[in-house]
This record gives structure tokens, sequence and C-alpha cells, in this order.
């Protein structure tokens, strides 16, 4: 597989994408068209307006962006795509679109056999088995959580460590909110932190950027992971 | 109705439900057993031990408090019940069970009818018409959003406003999540800050507590609205 799983778009003072425009050129090297899906609407924006944003933006690469909005049929503009990047927004309204169009499976068979893939935040959270850890608020319903299943565990993407001296306020942190999924479940949860991600390639997942990530395989067994770590082989371990 | 519908359990530096202990006695007036729904199971936590914190709690003011699960038949339990309280927790934990026991019909029916009830968190999120509101992680998968519509309209809890210089994070603020509910749906959203709360008396709910509450029509009519504001009037106006 050739995957880049962003934790998010933008790093804290950056412009959009800026962080990984190393990443992107190396990622779709030699294509000169990438598809992108803007199902996840970001703020409520239109495919069009969203499209034209990551357009300009892979623009200075040199690589051209089409919208699959703007294909007669969805299913063939994945089937043919030479590289897909899916940006981020709304969890449940990008998981809804896939599922009304049913581009789950030839999106996750494709990616499995090496398409370049890139998502960044909901576009990451899909990667995973499902998207039981995404941040988002359910404003639509979506048929089922399982999403891509490209990655051997669930991502949590702008992971935020626990401040309770910054926010006079009782809510749940993240750390909280994702052993009470391991209550219920057994997939291990990878939360990357702001300007953290992973690299797929072939059989190996390597963590990139300068943070370390937090991994949470079972309620007892959560480890704080160094940038070079091959996930996939610790998954495989257990 | 008699209604208390909390953003929260317990406010910064304060004890749990402290705060609302007068309005507890207020609500539950003459009532000797309140039926304690634990489904939301905050941090995991077992029914029983989260029933016993709400019983401890409730001694003080001279009312007993039993767990649903302690019934045979939850349904029969709600029907029988004099006054319910609903905790907070995971949401999506929560209404799951709801749905898994087909509760929220009598528990609806009911409240409506004038039992006394009380929710904090997710017990106020399950008043909306829906959950599509709250915060919480997706952590099990529910059958449908619907919730029980004994308010005209949705509650998100725990509203935080934006606070750009407090996190270097630029992940959504609740705000922005809001607007982009309003994209997709029509139900007008009430945010509630922490230590605000809605006094529902026969057909008038009042907002109560020391802050103003946002007030989400549709995107193009966002009010702030002070507290002892009638909600059910202002939403009837539109």
């Amino acid at each position: 597989m050739n995957l880049l799983i962003a934790s998010t778009s933008t790093v804290y003072g950056g412009k959009y994408l800026d962080y990984l425009t190393a990443e992107i050129q190396n990622l779709f090297s030699g294509i000169g068209e990438v598809l992108f899906i803007p199902y996840a609407c970001p703020s409520g924006m239109s495919h069009d307006a969203y499209t034209e944003i990551v357009a300009k933006k892979f623009s200075e690469s040199g690589i051209k962006i089409k919208g699959i909005h703007q294909f007669a049929n969805p299913k063939d503009a994945i089937a043919q795509a030479k590289g897909i990047f899916t940006g981020g927004g709304n969890t449940f309204v990008l998981v809804k679109q896939l599922y009304d169009n049913d581009l789950l499976d030839v999106l996750s068979t494709r990616i499995k056999a090496g398409l370049p893939y890139m998502g960044t935040s909901a576009g990451s959270n899909i990667a995973g088995i499902s998207m039981h850890n995404t941040n988002d608020m359910p404003i639509v319903q979506v048929p089922d959580y399982k999403t891509l299943g490209v990655l051997p565990f669930n991502i949590n993407p702008h992971y935020l460590d626990p401040a309770p001296d910054l926010l006079k306020h009782m809510g749940e942190t993240r750390d909280t909110r994702i052993k009470e999924y391991l209550h219920y479940n057994q997939t291990p949860v990878v939360a990357l932190r702001e300007g953290s991600w992973i690299e797929g390639k072939e059989n190996q997942l390597f963590l990139r950027g300068k943070l370390s990530a937090r991994v949470y395989f079972n309620l007892n067994d959560i480890r704080e992971i160094e940038p070079g770590t091959d996930l996939s082989h610790l998954i495989h371990q257990k």
C-alpha cells in the first residue's frame, strides 16, 4: 500500500497542507491528476469550493485535481484514478456519501492493491476499520460505522492531551473517550497528534512527524510510540 | 411537563450535582423514590457503581434512588416510576440501551404526561428531538438518532465558546459543528453553557442559571438568550 494518513490538514500557524508538501510530491510522484473526494464538506462547504482550494494547493506541485462530484459515475472515477485524496470535514457527512454512492468496497480494494491514497482528518478516519473514533458531531446518520479497513486499527485524529488547567470544562478528555470505546470494542486505536501522520509503504506503516503517538491496544495496554516506529509490526506482534 | 434539563452534572470546582440541589428537591418534591437510568456509563462505569454515586447525592435530600437495571422489566419500571433521572456519560451508549430495551416510547409518553424528569448531559441530549448535537464519540452504533422529543429542539450540552488563543488546535469549534448540522437539518439547537439548565413547567421552558444560552434557529438566525427566557415561546413564534 501507498498511504499518507495525516491527523490534520493544517498545523498551528501554517497554511493548508503546507507541512505535507514534500510528502504529497513523494506519494503522487509521476501522477498528473489526483482524484479528490470532497464529501466531508468542512463548514458545509460545497464540493466545488472545496475542490478549488485543494486544486490550488496541488497545482504548486504540478498536480491536477479533479473532484469526484465532477464525474458522471463516482464508482468509475475511483476505478480509474491514479491517486486519491480525501479531505477533512465531518466524518459522518463523508461516510454517508460514500455509502450512498456505494464507494467503500471499490475504494478499499484499489487502495489495498497499491493505489496511492492520502487522507487528512475525516479522510484518515475512514482508512481505519471503523469511524468509531472520530471527534466529529453526528450531524447526519450513517448506515454503518464500518469504513475502509486499509489500516488494521482505528484512527483518532487531532489527538489532544488532557489539559485540566487550561479549560474550566468538566467534559471528557480525548483519553477518557477512547478508553470508553475500549469498554465495548476490541479494535486498537492509534491517536495521532497534530502534525503527525502515518506513511504506508508495502506492508509497513511508519509513524511520521515530530511527535509521539498514543496507541491504545486495549484498556490495559496503552503506549506512547516514537516517530519512525512501524505500527504494522507492533499490531501484528499482539 | 416537569423538566430539569441540565448542561452538566458538575460545574467547575464543584461537587457532583451540588449546584442543582435546590432544583432537584423542587422537581422531585414529595417523591420518595426516583428511578435512575445509568445507561450512559461515564468512563465505562458499571450500572451499579453509577447508581451508588447518584443514590448518595439524592440521599442528602431524603430521596431514594433505584437503578432501572435492578428491575426485572425496565419498561414496567418506567411505567410505574414517580420521577426519573437520566445521568450523563456517552450519549451513544445511552441511546443504544434505550433502543435495545424499547424504552423511548414509554419514557416519552410518561414525560409528556407530566412525570418529573431530570437529565444531565447525555440525559439532556435525549430530551431533544434527536441526538445529532451530542459532543460524544460514537463508540457504539445506535439504531436511530431520534430521541424522546419532549423538547421542540435539540440540545448541545457543555457548550464552549470559540477560544482561538487558548488551544493551538485547528479542530472545529462547537459553533462550527452546530452550523454544519444546520446545513443538513431544520431542527433548532439550544446550546447550553456549563451551569445552565432548562426548567420545564407545563408548556413553558425557562432558561435557568447565570449564563446566556445560544439558540441556533437556522444558519441565518442565531441568538444569545438571557436566563429567564421562555424557550417554548421563542420556538413557537418562529
